[in-house]
């Protein structure tokens, strides 16, 4: 049986931390190539190439500095090199820069090939509505796409401490191969057939972690909290059986359910700048500049494209916890007001 | 119709919490006689009776000073007297005085009465099973008994902030009149048939709060945390479904589901003396005299009788995360261990 080849599209910190597990991971099965091509945007560092660096030195100075890549991953600043004849890709890149990546990539694709991203958030259509960033891949390259989400950041991953993934799988054959080439002893990883859940899961908590936010800015308690992260999790669930393809209720039991909702509701950005925004007043376009470098939160354009979504089929009033997340951001409604919205 | 007559059995902190609901909430319908008996464990506060206090001032000063507990309210330390021609029971006191409690109402109650428990934790069997206390009433008074749990603390609902409970309706034509007793606009309540998985999440749940605080403890980013308590909540309903009569996975979601579970995790005092267990490195007996002034924590405990079952049967090995929890607190494994353990 050929060995199957795997490109890693994207070296940022969670490309990084991924291209660590995968580029071991490949060398216990005969299942794969020995070899895994890691596509770079190219960028200079004291002079030298990103891409030569990695080769050269086996780490990403730039976006996971003091950890070394396994030898097997081999970075390419050529896009179209880095998918050459590969059998599986790993598409984890900052989901702005993926349609470029797609423009680059369609028609050049093995047609046997399979993707799994690893993008949270959701697309946005030309129409304005949401679409699931593995639908978007697969409409552009004619490939099934799965999904690898749950509570795992980068760092943590990096450190090979223990933690947990939920891999939605969209191709049935592949279900063995994935977990064989994502999981690890501290990297446990459920496989599951909800892709759709498992991926609106990782764009949909954002926001419920702003109300979360919100929740602490207004120094409520911990059970207030918590209750309106789990009226969050309902509207998740009600979201996806409306917009979506239904929802097996045991996914969100899974990491990338209830884990990566509550640790977004208990650390992250998103919480923090929430409580941030309640408790200096300032716009959130404010708080991405000072905070994040001018960097974009997902909770507040989630919340916003979601709420299009509502408006055109009137639904607002089903979903108050998003829609009040929207307004509150919009200065439409005040923070103080979130509980009697919901 | 006859009014319902509603008697609270207990005046801690949550029972009176509950009594400021409770007495608002009879005036609001005829379904209910406008006066509600509390029963009061007589203690002598500054040369007064504390009963007599509360029935001049209307304020418990001892379990939840500055909160006015409705003048429908009338507290008695007569405990035959409190449930007189009841129909409604509400079993809101400590655990450790249920029984004796028991023993004296047997026989005097009304036949045709229901019980409600608002008590956390489990009873333990002569032989040294794990017994609902929903259960233990009804064995002892022939009386159908439900449950109200969730993520609420005493004081928060006391202050009248939002938050939700469920009820574990064990009498179907019950269900209107629970809701319609216990709810207010800031308390919501969700009425549920599953009462058996709505007691043990109450009890349970400690285990794995003690676990998050040995995470904490141990410095653990919010993924591993996440991923511990998620692995625990499975414990949890494998736990149910193996011992006890099965659990409807919807429960699950309700508030005394994932709200309380991680409620418990990121407060609450197990997390906290589990934590605390891990950096001192002192049994959780000493933890207990030093930091709860005596008081036992329901973890460990509920960690200890959990522990006996799985023994007997031969499941430990099933159940990975509330066996380590015991090992641990035994200072048979160290905390360090845990996720090798799981």
């Amino acid at each position: 049986m050929k060995r199957l080849k795997v490109s890693i599209i994207g070296s940022g910190s969670w490309g990084c931390a991924i291209s660590k597990i995968v580029g071991k991971n490949v060398l216990k099965r005969n299942t794969f190539d020995k070899r895994v091509s890691m596509w770079v945007y190219e960028e200079i560092i004291e002079g030298r190439n990103l891409s030569e660096i990695i080769n050269s030195t086996h780490e990403n100075v730039k976006y996971l500095k003091g950890h070394k890549l396994p030898e097997t991953v081999v970075a390419t600043p050529d896009l179209v090199e880095a998918i050459t004849d590969v059998d599986i890709l790993i598409f984890v890149l900052p989901h702005q820069f993926l349609k470029r990546c797609l423009d680059t990539l369609e028609g050049k694709i093995k047609s046997t090939a399979v993707a799994i991203s690893l993008i949270k958030g959701f697309q946005t259509s030309v129409d304005g509505d949401i679409e699931l960033i593995s639908k978007y891949i697969t409409s552009r390259l004619k490939i099934q796409c799965s999904v690898l989400m749950g509570a795992n950041i980068a760092n943590e991953v990096a450190n090979e401490v223990f933690c947990e993934g939920t891999i939605g799988c969209a191709t049935k054959e592949m279900k063995q191969t994935f977990k064989e080439l994502f999981e690890t002893n501290y990297f446990r990883v459920a496989v599951v057939d909800d892709t759709q859940t498992v991926e609106a899961c990782g764009a949909l908590k954002n926001i419920v972690a702003c109300a979360a936010g919100f929740s602490d800015g207004l120094l409520y308690g911990n059970c207030t909290k918590t209750a309106i992260i789990r009226i969050g999790l309902m509207e998740i669930k009600m979201f996806i059986n409306t917009f979506l393809s239904g929802s097996e209720i045991s996914t969100f039991f899974e990491s990338c359910g209830i884990s990566d909702l509550f640790a977004s509701c208990y650390g992250g950005r998103n919480r923090k700048c929430s409580a941030l925004f309640v408790e200096k007043g300032k716009s959130i376009y404010d708080l991405e500049k000072e905070i994040l470098n001018g960097q974009r939160l997902q909770g507040p354009s989630t919340a916003e494209a979601v709420n299009i979504m509502l408006m055109k089929k009137g639904l607002e009033k089903k979903f108050p916890l998003f829609t009040a997340v929207h307004r509150i951001f919009n200065f439409e409604i005040s923070p103080r007001k979130l509980l009697d919205h919901i």
